[in-house]
């Protein structure tokens, strides 16, 4: 099969596709597949991962022990978990001592005409929710996280920094829960995208921190969005971590000591929400989409998903 | 009066003592003070701050418009605050828009004969805290706050990072939730304190970090203890952070986001329960003070509390 491989360097190549190893795993035939921040990181070296990139993906399976999943159209959760572990018999499997992760951790991922995954992992789409969609799900799971980690309500002020692929998720899914949010960013194009979506928006240049916002989700994956999100925060507020970068930078933690602030880091969220709010409409990603390209055209598109301003890159596999 | 001051560099210096500026407040003749890690780091640069140093003290109030505070052995709350700010408003005063900081921020500090604070920050002490206790008032209420910001029990394991003049407070006042406490340090003589009270303790030289406690408190005072709390933490666990540092360091916060991890910044705490719980001779401040020098020894005295494994320097103003 073909597949977009990182390897100290991005390359698309020809790779064996592996058999299923286990009974609990299913094999799918990849539809279309999105570059994500984490693939792009990954590529400057974040978590050391050698393999097929690539962990947004919908498709179709091909072969499983559970006969009745089959030919159904499909996403996956990323997290390939032991089950046996302390956290995962504490109810904490996406945390799992012994898991590896699609594309990411010790896992072939998905921008490959097949992906091998356990089917416990494997969500069946509705007809509701179309294939464009269906490369959202994950993502937009990890933006619903941010709802079922803190509580918001109509009177919390909420700040979304940065409006690349992920803040303009967050937004939407933090909008749901009545606080009133606020996009800052650096793209007029994008926080035009706010407004049709009637979410505030606000240009990184005109914002002067005013220690004043009760929650600050920090989108920019930067290493210093943090920073901002410090200056931001009202004291005893709460910064959501919700990007992760390869490159550290010099910090100083006093002014988390001084506000007694609360961070709160955000990984990987519900699937179910997410298909849900997609299938009912509730959440915009067609206006995300960037562009379409051919698998064997991954690494230019890995190029341009690693441009700024550019929203979701799919990589189709027909 | 006499006074030990920083302004870019430290010097015991006659200082004019300042009249009363202000009905609300009173002056207090000093009868001794502690010096603090944050002494210490201000010297570094840390808030460029430049005055009277020190806000570990007890005295005498000596003139006030409260008569009955006249002749009163008291211990004084450190944040001068507005009362009329949307922070004070919220209850949230400690931090006060427009506060002034006693010897860390626009209030000049308790290293001197006499120290003037508003009325209202001041409490009197029982004759059950004798004064050596009474400079121990400040730095355990903010041991205490600890207690205040988390959900502690006895199914908690929670470990304390360094055992320096914070850590043995914080690890006292953590232990009386019943969650097991441990301490990490790299002094002998600090780790054999911790087993006289019943609190075990590690050398730090021991530790493999296993992503394994519940909550994990910084109170190493180094830029460094940031780094292993994340490596000892488990995956959703908590990381207090209790001290300031005037320098940064290069940091990567990508283990927060992958581990979900909180991180819940501390400040100043409740000096009643800190008050009541020496009074009840619950806490065992005795055995920390390293040393008691006089005032005008006061630039030797910084110099010894910077050196390693010193506990508390007390400075005396008799």
């Amino acid at each position: 099969m073909r597949a977009l491989v990182f390897d100290s360097r991005l390359s698309f190549q020809p790779r064996q596709s592996e058999p299923l190893h286990s009974l609990g795993d299913s094999l799918i035939r990849v539809r279309q597949a999105g570059i994500c921040s984490t693939d792009l990181e990954i590529t400057r070296g974040y978590m050391g991962y050698k393999g097929i990139l690539g962990h947004e993906f919908v498709g179709d399976v091909v072969d499983s022990a559970d006969r009745q999943l089959i030919g159904k159209r499909v996403v996956g959760e990323i997290n390939v978990v032991c089950g046996r572990c302390d956290l995962c018999l504490s109810g904490l499997s996406t945390h799992c001592r012994n898991r590896s992760v699609l594309g990411i951790l010790n896992h072939d991922g998905a921008f490959a005409d097949y992906v091998r995954l356990p089917s416990a992992n494997l969500h069946v789409l509705p007809d509701t929710v179309d294939d464009d969609q269906a490369v959202f799900v994950e993502p937009l799971a990890a933006a619903y996280q941010v709802v079922k980690q803190i509580k918001l309500d109509s009177n919390k002020w909420v700040t979304v920094l940065g409006d690349g692929r992920l803040g303009l998720l967050v937004a939407q899914a933090l909008r749901e829960t009545g606080a009133p949010v606020r996009v800052i960013g650096k793209h007029p194009d994008k926080l035009a995208l706010c407004e049709k979506w009637s979410i505030r928006s606000r240009p990184l240049a005109d914002i002067v921190p005013r220690h004043d916002q009760d929650v600050v989700v920090d989108c920019t994956g930067s290493a210093g969005g943090f920073e901002l999100a410090m200056q931001m925060v009202r004291p005893r507020g709460t910064i959501v971590l919700k990007s992760t970068v390869a490159q550290g930078k010099p910090l100083n933690l006093a002014p988390l000591v001084i506000d007694e602030v609360n961070v709160v880091g955000s990984r990987c969220g519900p699937f179910r929400e997410a298909i849900r709010a997609l299938g009912e409409k509730r959440i915009d990603v067609a206006s995300l989409i960037h562009r379409r390209m051919k698998l064997d055209q991954g690494v230019a598109a890995m190029e341009l998903a690693g441009r700024p301003g550019v929203l979701k890159v799919l990589l189709s596999m027909d």
